[in-house]
């Protein structure tokens, strides 16, 4: 698919000074986890390779493994139409989940219907 | 990996009654958007097996496709470790991205240093 260019300074970060990051393995394609960052954590992002968060829950800059190991290098970051949303493509080391699991996305939702 | 099983009434909506969803192709694991449901928007999907949102825009419910005929119909929809995020596998009709393009994620940001 065809790429563009954008800056940091194109992306819309929310009223929180947020944006969501979508973090998917480089590799296989299996969808990661989703975390967010602010301005600061994506320039130490695009700077490190080396994937930063906001914690909204602890208030402060993230890089994550900073405690697991478990860190994420960038092998590519886009944003979406509205560059209000980020993928980034990552080499995941270990698991990115704090519950041990590879991926952050365990719980499943049931469908109603005889579909499927 | 192991899958448990969660319902609506566990999610973890925002202080909006939102929660993000983030859309992956079922087959090749192409991440292809990432939109906003409220609780009326996750029930009607979970019903039909076809993606709804809410539009943050528009201020009203939405059927992906209602309009350009693209819709998605859902294999599978997952929430995070902490519920608060939505991973929906979707069989995809046409493309994803209202620019026409197959996915919404075609902005690259930057990378910095030698590496990769």
């Amino acid at each position: 698919m065809e790429r563009l260019n954008t800056t940091p300074d194109k992306l819309a970060f929310n009223a929180d000074g947020l944006i969501p990051a979508i973090v998917q393995d480089a590799q296989d394609g299996t969808v990661l986890m989703m975390a967010w960052m602010n301005r600061e954590a994506l320039e130490k992002t695009l700077e490190t390779r080396i994937m930063h968060y906001w914690s909204r829950s602890r208030g402060k800059l993230w890089r994550k493994g900073e405690t697991s190991g478990h860190e994420q290098e960038v092998v590519e970051l886009t944003a979406d139409c509205d560059q209000d949303t980020l993928l980034a493509r990552v080499r995941q080391t270990g698991v990115a989940c704090h519950t041990g699991r590879r991926s952050c996305f365990f719980n499943t939702l049931k469908l109603d219907g005889n579909a499927g």
